[in-house]
């Protein structure tokens, strides 16, 4: 059975709610919910949900006792799955999932997505999804708003990634990290490179860097022409007051960075193989390249990693140079999400 | 390898106890092992369990502590699958499933169910099981009280549906649905649509109909001639003194239903599309059509829904339609089956 | 993209710590990493373990709150993926897992295994981890060691199984089973019985009986020529000076055997099937064969089993036979679990 409506359309139906300092019982679809001030207040409960998880403290791990998440992963994302897991579980929730993934898709073969969440629904209080369409978070929370009004215990739904549209937490722990090494979002040269066109990452970290109104901040990006930032988030990104340069020269840039955050180019995006290989080699972040860093910029990365960082043993190496955080990155996807977690279940200051 | 001894043939080998006012430590297989007072106890339970749920009664979600539940599902029902876990999950207890669904089904390739439900019987207090196969969860319990004589810890495994033939908690949940609405399952029409040749469904509930001993209720079984009740199901409910009825108009009865229960005609079981061409229209749930049911009717569905309900627009309306309560039946199949871990793990009064 | 190192290769990359009675933070990648203290510490922990699951100790079932154990099972091994699951959870810990499995190994396509175990690592306290290739926890263990080094929350892996490699747990769960019903593993005489050549669990249990240094201890080896015991465990055997034997003919050494230890001949290993037709008849253990054992001995079976115990009657006439104690065995194997996990996590003695 075909949707009548596409799931893209949501977008435009439904409006998720601004969070305005109240997280609780608020479905988190799009970076557009924050303001500056609850940015701020997500790193400060990250900053202090980190340090209670080092101090193994008992009242932190009973935070979300008897909360139950469900995790309905449409595709594969293994690192953002197992981080909203091990976040839930480190705040003392519970988590359901389908136990037999091989036909799980099957078992929706025909199912709309707003029932399959609705399910969902009725069994959890929070729902982390991942969903190739675009628009499908915003789908999930219009039906669950639905849904929330007959049954007795509502759900609301964090997205974990809409296709190529939004990927929020990954942003929040995108600019947490930022934040977390350079004690600022302000006075920096953030660089982003590679697929900025089709990179929902940077797209929404670049955002996020102008809701936070990042005085004196400066955004570079580097791709091919092809590839550039589309024109939306440019426009988006300048009228919060944020510099910006683009560029398709790495080195013009890589000396004054303070912030590098790297992205792989899919060579699918070329019609003509020749046209990546042209340009291929200038987006490979290697030891070499990164050595022309300055020495206290941050090399960040979303992951996986494929060969934008050249092979296995440019990994070691790079893994080795203090200016490669992009694990404690990965780590701060953890704190993050157990910090929204903990915000939009009980909405406490943790 | 194959089994020289048929799944199916354990339906005759094994019999399941009767439950008797005594749930603890018994495979719950089929609705025939409850009388009328173990369903009441279900049903008092279930809404002791609801309530307490809403309060975040403390001593309810660390009822189970220490228990493990494991979650065998060897073909996809994500909603019971789903339910079951958050039902053990909020009784304080554990779940454990294989963690890599992709293979799951293989490691299986030439090892007889026998063997795989005695894996899990080592390591679980109780095992939810479905199976594509007729009599599956017999031959689960029959290896299951051979195993629990030899090791430390005995398991009991609770039937998510077996293939056609039966699927326990689902009937179970169905019914309190009714009680829960009705506040009775005296006194009541109950109709139920669509093909109930091969519905599992309609089966077990019209037999717990039967069970309960329901006074002056009425079945009314609206379905082409070819996909009506089989006969075995029609004795059983007649000789418990239910009044039955059989028509292929619903408008026959739709009027007088205080209860409709809808389910999927599968285009498959028409030999011959011209024939399924013929009857599909009026086994459509439309919103046109529940308009025209009693004021205070409830429509219910075991979900999942496709075209029986129209398309997407349909389904929008009829949820919004206040005779629709199959959402609610969905959340009640959690509670309900808490109820029921609760009684078979501890034998508690909850 | 191929790793430029094998995998392999980290079998001489990284060399696992021996565990010389701590065994808190230590990987446990072989038993090569134990002593004959270490072993008789893991058999009474797993005896205390055993029995406080039994009394339902509380204490037991919060030792490892809060501590999060990722199962990354890249091949299918239901049996120790649900026994490490139960494991975990029954000493109060939590399990994290890839919620949609039938995408699970195309998210890692690509990636490294290097650089999902980190992923892993950055939101578990211990990694299970099963994989096909000789060398993956090596593997892991090596990257995670760096990765500890930069982030805030240490990780370590148990390894569940590497290829035809080392797979430690069954080792020990074995060894204790034989220590569990003969209250020694000194004066014994062990008979080894199938696919010797390639067989993972019979080459590592040889060797536990070595390292136990268990004195007027024989070992006997039934195999066709062409699969009987490669000569580097003949050698680490000897040298410890236990007394071996080899022979094609089981029944040279079925009435003097205390333990037999029972695995398959897989038809794949022949290049002529003639040659396996010639040899298989006489490596399957039937009912009439175990009633020419010992009344004391005791048959063992890593399981799953298939032809190699016959058929399904064949089977429940084993399963009765009082010498076959595979089921025991199998739930042993979370007990041994539990006591490695509580060790290796939290280091007190259980």
């Amino acid at each position: 059975m075909s949707d009548l409506r596409p799931t893209e359309a949501y977008t435009q139906i439904y409006t998720p709610p601004t969070i305005n300092g109240d997280f609780k019982g608020k479905h988190i679809i799009t970076v557009d919910q924050f303001s500056k001030q609850d940015l701020q207040t997500i790193f400060d409960a990250t900053v202090s949900i980190r340090k209670r998880v080092r101090q193994n403290d008992r009242g932190l791990s009973e935070l979300c006792n008897g909360k139950v998440m469900a995790s309905l992963f449409f595709e594969a994302s293994t690192r953002t799955d197992l981080s909203f897991q091990a976040a839930m579980r480190r705040l003392g929730g519970d988590v359901i999932s389908a136990s037999n993934g091989v036909q799980f898709s099957s078992v929706y073969k025909g199912e709309n997505l707003a029932d399959t969440v609705r399910a969902a629904g009725c069994y959890a209080d929070v729902i982390a999804l991942r969903h190739p369409q675009v628009g499908s978070s915003y789908q999930a929370a219009y039906y669950l708003d639905l849904l929330n009004q007959q049954i007795q215990n509502p759900t609301v739904v964090i997205s974990g990634g809409d296709g190529i549209g939004e990927h929020p937490t990954q942003a929040l722990l995108d600019l947490f990290t930022i934040y977390d090494y350079k004690k600022r979002i302000e006075n920096l040269t953030v660089t982003m490179v590679g697929d900025l066109r089709h990179g929902r990452t940077v797209h929404s970290l670049a955002k996020l860097i102008a809701i936070y109104k990042a005085t004196n901040t400066r955004i570079c990006w580097v791709a091919p022409g092809m590839l550039q930032m589309p024109s939306e988030i440019i426009e988006f990104v300048k009228h919060e007051g944020i510099e910006t340069y683009q560029t398709e020269d790495l080195f013009e840039v890589l000396g004054e960075s303070d912030v590098i955050y790297w992205t792989r180019i899919q060579e699918e995006r070329f019609g003509n193989i020749d046209d990546y290989d042209a340009i291929k080699d200038s987006f490979i972040m290697l030891p070499s390249v990164l050595d022309q860093a300055k020495s206290d910029a941050i090399l960040m990365h979303p992951l996986p990693r494929k060969h934008e960082m050249g092979g296995p043993d440019d990994h070691d190496q790079l893994d080795a140079n203090p200016r490669s955080v992009y694990f404690r990155q990965m780590e701060n996807g953890m704190f993050v999400r157990m910090a929204l977690l903990a915000k939009v279940l009980k909405g406490v200051y943790v």
